[in-house]
């Protein structure tokens, strides 16, 4: 059994590689690579995976989930600029794909009753990254 | 091959366990636990898995998967109180897992042609449970 | 300038005119005459009007006006029979029509600076009711 | 006759009146205060209005409508930061309600055969300015 | 007070002018000149205007809206080709706009109990037109 | 890690079987089989599964990605009629699981850098279908 929560939160952010000159940051990063930095309405989508409690019907307690999602990403990345607010993305591009991993082992130690099976990220409708976990 | 097919139904339910206080069914399931109910717009979402049929380009005939879909599933629970109208409620609590396990064993006996692969309830755009049978 | 908020909760509900018999309840409402109640996942959608403010770029403060939604519509009808437990539907048919006039009312007298415009609510995506206020 | 068309951009921004303090620019505005920037995935919606040509079943050639907005608006801030990059923003806080303004003033000149009605800019799913130019 | 309710049904179209060249019609209608026919899934949304039933709540009898707009519109245009199979469009450009004129003129003759205010047709979530009637 | 982009394409179509009479068509593929077309707003979605580049934080250039689908599935169907149109469906009904396969064969040759993992094609929000490769 798996269920899976959304939540929301706008952040901005901007690709750039130091080790690049600003040509090859253009080239690699198009658009993206602009500093003054631009702006997503990120969807977050959390999938656990877990027995149901037979007696109240949950796989994981939803208020729980909830309070560590808020906590653990939208608290800290809402309203605020990637590459300069979260700690994780000093060096690291944050791409979709390396955003799915960030939210990942931001929530992975803090679930304790069920498993984290994905980490879904959506930048826009149409473009989303999964995460599985390393292990897979 | 896997086709998907979704349906809308609306429902009331709450969640409730009799053998709790009301002090300990407010605590466990908060909102829900109101006796009054509460309601949605569900969403359900069928995955059948099969071979294309060569000649009609189909994994499944969709006329009968929508006629099994709403016989044994909207029908029995659109515009009705999950606990009091719904069989497999009247002790089981009515959660979205829930939900998509019993969703699941009415459908999976009148699946002819195609196999079974995944139900997933929707309860609201941010939520919602895979179930993929107790054999997997 | 117009600027609209949305916000969602779910509730629970049925149509019944006391002076009718059950035959005729259910002959004009119906699949929602069922006494049992059923629900939907409704959504809100607020629209004020007014003059931006040269300063702030507002027409309303979005924080001020979120307030009053979820106090004076979302905190009493979320997770609720809206027939039980909201006041003005003791008496009055709970249909989505009705349902804007009772927000309208509960939010009009709350709003400072900024005139209510309309009050859409949507009972399911393919169904809303629009009011305007009684002097339109 | 009126005729919408819809279009996405993704941008930046903050809010900021440089004649308040630290302390009061936090107050007015909250977490969109934040001078490292945010962002969103922005929808523009302009709605023209104009009589049917009885030739082509037309309001407005619709391939020269997106091409003004694409050139307009999209280019200009898709990617971008409204503050830093728009020039219209130097002294303009973006919120959403003044961007319907700016894209307004943009697109209404460029517009031959059909007459601008209203823009609306969806901030979010939750959030959506309309303008319907000074006139009305 | 108005009410909206909305139907989708899947429908081929093209775009020609008999009085036009080939390569004036391709110039005029660009990609929908093709002769062979493209496609969309249209959403009609059709909103009425009246005063509440103080017995029903009701502006309008929902099934028999639901009714008319199947019969008048869903069933005479699902799964049809507009030019072909609709006979409005023997001569008439089936644009999003004639579209619209075309339902509101099957659908207003119709309704009984309450005044047909707005017909819109979304051709797709990034096009839509809204047809008033003659009179406004 | 995945990465999934989706594109839109309107087309027509229709089902049908040269083998069988025209009762037979009727009654094997119902409204589907009007040899006159009709259509849909198509979303492929296109998921690859890769490694994340280091440097860049990329499972696949998305720009690419976007350019390959565009050239082999969105160019070559959008505004088309898939039958008369589509060299695939000279003789393979159209139906959303071919279509998912036909996707498949034009896109999994042109990637170079990433595995194509699945593609899903949705010929209404209510219906889609997913395809992972012969091999699975």
């Amino acid at each position: 059994m798996y269920l899976t929560r959304r939540a929301e939160f706008s952040a901005s952010h901007y690709y750039h590689d130091p080790a690049l000159s600003p040509e090859e940051n253009a080239r690699v990063f198009g658009k993206c690579s602009n500093l003054n930095g631009h702006g997503h309405n990120y969807t977050l989508e959390v999938t656990v995976k877990g027995k149901i409690d037979a007696k109240t019907g949950f796989v994981v307690d939803l208020k729980q989930l909830k309070d560590i999602m808020n906590r653990e990403v939208v608290d800290a990345m809402d309203h605020r600029h990637l590459n300069k607010e979260v700690p994780e993305f000093a060096k690291l591009v944050p791409t979709t794909e390396n955003l799915a991993i960030v939210c990942w082992h931001r929530l992975q130690p803090k679930l304790k009753d069920a498993e984290l099976h994905r980490v879904r990220v959506y930048e826009s409708h149409d473009l989303f990254a999964d995460f599985y976990g390393e292990d897979q």
